[in-house]
């Protein structure tokens, strides 16, 4: 018999909901993590940025204080205070979950999981080596930041988000950001808010490139305003040193350009996490450097599942969760409930900035007729109150259905909206179902009822 | 043939929605209004009080800025410039309703509007008196704040929202307010926020009384933590003269007792407001001192309707822009497609509150059987982040059906995710098919997931 009923190989927010699940249905599951529980989301990602961006989000509030009264002498950013309250809130979630594992009784094992063959697993810690076995074995081991083969991306004072949330010892005159999606805007907010100078450097024809152009669009005017200095189509050749410290050097449109600043942040992405995971001789299917898995996250070797960064396509801590569930349901047995095709995604920009389900031009490429109803801001009283910056809600309904399939939102709450559409298309519902709630006043909500009627008007 | 197809009395957010809408239909249309239009709401109501909150929130913030790494000296509220930003944003929505009118070819007569009987309306203004006439009428006169005959109520210094929002020339030192309701508690919030010591004197047994019995008791123990004091099943018997400036005596228990403030404000609800509103010799239906109107906002007279505060048992905003509108859009001919029954209700206090259809007691005396899914957010990711007090989500669900009939909500952004439960209400939805939308982390929108998870265990 074996010692586990499940091993799952990494606590971040796939593997430690999945331990958590399959322990209330009954398994003996045990967890390895090589760092700390809760994963790159708790740790490294989007807990520590909105936590940073909680702090810088007072510092933009006094900005614009005196407009509604309220007036501040002085405003000092206390860099210690702001990266030692990331770290209390990370380690008042990880106590959370270390919690929960011991309640659930998921043991816990500290050290790199290694997989030597079907059912057995090696844990390496500073201890020492002890094997495991496991009638099933789930990877989840997530993802690192990637560091492009771009010339000069060794240099010191070139750094990626492990570092940036790790904390800096003086707050940066100047920074270049190597990459617009989804980290580069958030960090470029944070440190803009502070004072820092900042320069975002995208290969791409826009921010945020893979979502609705709509939203890259807006939001680049939005931190242009900033004072953030912006340049598309730009392709990295490499990074120098120079006097004010580090010179990322690009060709756009076939010109020669550079960005300089006192630090480079290189946020182009993550690869999956694989770094010790396999034992010599031990090999499962790759698909490039993600694991390949089928649509039951089941891996090339028997009993073995992956789920999360490591394997998935989307990586982000809300799939990798989803993902983690529907494979401890199938476990058991059971079919999860969440649809996992419905994947929503948010940035913590300013406004926010939530999507779910197809954009126009996804639909377009699909060969799928849509409408869509966009309403502008402008005239939404809380938007006007909050001063808030370019807000719209976005919202798309198939032509010969009138269901919803998709909608982008940027706006103050956005990311807590979004979860209306999901329940909307994940239930077919249509824009006219949806105008049947009277939404309250005032709220950024109300948009979406105007939006949802553009929609609905012949 | 008269003057005009449809003519509105009120330009509160119940009569300039209609009028608008009218328009839009073909309809030749009027409104007529006496004060400013965009009525209490926009003027002397929500969108003030949010705005002020708005500004005092700042100053919260502040408070625990230290804690996240930002600290400020000398913060200095400027009273008089919180209140000019107040009015410059009434000021602004103001100019977008009197253009939308421009643009809309909707006659804006400045005056008080009295039914002369039957498809007759006079328009009395500095500058004379005009007769119109109308194929329909419609009242949308609102309401204004109650006085009830309370011995010492009429003292200076006893004072209601209308004179709080015109603005005052010094940050009061202490105040008494009067009730317990959603007015009380908001300006409770903003006083307390400001540095004013404040006192809720609230006559039933609970602050709220009219929500759920959770909301009150939570926003009563977070109100206290502030330093507001609190008193319940207190029934005011008179206001006097005291050296502080006013008392207010009341009885609780049978023990008499007092609490003094510079001013009392007086938030015990709000009374329909037919000042002027019938000619001599004309009168209909009323319902006490609201007007009686049926299911389709008939009155007793001919062609006249009435949607809002001045006839609806339920005093929203956003309840009077929807009566306004299934109005209309059933004198064309056509059935509105927002669901009035299913009305959401909204508290800016902080965190915010946020509830729509059913409470447990409603679902007992109705004799439903219901089962409620409640999850208290300790452990909620964005919670922590902003250091929210108490929060909350309990979504109930219809036993024999699932469907979902009610939520309450008490946490940051509540007012913006109601609807999301008002959707799935008037859709007639189950929590399993609200489960299948994967909500995005982190978000406050998590804790959804988590109790309609509690509502499908079994």
């Amino acid at each position: 018999m074996s010692d586990y009923k499940l091993i799952v190989i990494g606590a971040g927010p796939g593997g430690y909901e999945a331990a958590l699940q399959a322990a209330k249905l009954g398994m003996k599951t045990a967890v390895i993590e090589n760092r700390d529980v809760g994963g790159t989301c708790l740790n490294r990602g989007c807990i520590p940025t909105k936590t940073l961006l909680h702090s810088s989000e007072l510092v933009n509030g006094l900005k614009n204080g005196e407009k509604c009264g309220i007036a501040a002498e002085n405003v000092t950013i206390n860099l210690e205070r702001i990266f030692e309250h990331k770290r209390e809130i990370s380690q008042k979630l990880r106590s959370g979950i270390e919690s929960m594992f011991e309640s659930s009784k998921v043991d816990l094992f500290r050290g790199t999981g290694t997989l030597c063959g079907e059912g057995s697993v090696k844990v390496t810690s500073a201890d020492g080596e002890k094997m495991l076995t496991a009638d099933n074995i789930l990877i989840a081991t997530g993802s690192v930041p990637a560091r492009p083969p771009i010339p000069g991306l060794d240099l010191p004072g070139v750094i990626t988000s492990d570092e940036i949330l790790d904390g800096a010892d003086h707050l940066y005159q100047s920074m270049v950001i190597i990459g617009g999606g989804v980290i580069g805007v958030e960090l470029a907010t944070f440190y803009n808010d502070l004072g820092c100078e900042v320069t975002i450097v995208e290969g791409l024809d826009r921010l945020l490139p893979n979502m609705d152009k709509d939203l890259g669009q807006n939001l680049s005017m939005s931190l242009k305003k900033r004072g953030i200095k912006i340049f598309t189509s730009s392709l990295v050749s490499n990074v120098t040193k120079c006097e004010e410290g580090l010179s990322v050097n690009f060709t756009a449109k076939d010109v020669q350009n550079s960005a300089r600043g006192e630090v480079v942040l290189c946020a182009i992405g993550r690869r999956p996490n694989t770094a010790g995971l396999f034992a010599e001789g031990v090999s499962i299917e790759m698909n490039r450097a993600s694991i390949a898995v089928n649509e039951k996250y089941e891996t090339s070797m028997k009993n073995v599942y992956a789920i999360g960064d490591v394997s998935s396509k989307i990586q982000l801590a809300h799939v990798a969760t989803a993902q983690g569930l529907a494979c401890v349901e199938a476990l058991a047995g059971r079919t999860a409930v969440t649809d996992v095709s419905i994947v929503p995604g948010c940035i913590y920009c300013r406004p926010e900035i939530a999507s779910v389900g197809m954009t126009e031009a996804e639909a377009k490429a699909a060969g799928r007729e849509v409408k869509v109803g966009k309403h502008v801001m402008f005239s939404n009283a809380k938007t006007i109150i909050s001063d808030s910056d370019r807000s719209f809600m976005k919202v798309l309904a198939d032509v010969d259905t009138g269901a919803i399939v998709g909608a982008q939102f940027m706006c103050e709450h956005a990311t807590d909206m979004i979860s209306e559409i999901s329940v909307a298309i994940a239930n077919g519902l249509s824009a006219k179902q949806m105008l049947k709630a009277m939404r309250p006043h005032p709220t950024f909500e109300e948009a979406l009822t105007r939006a949802l009627e553009e929609l609905c008007c012949d």
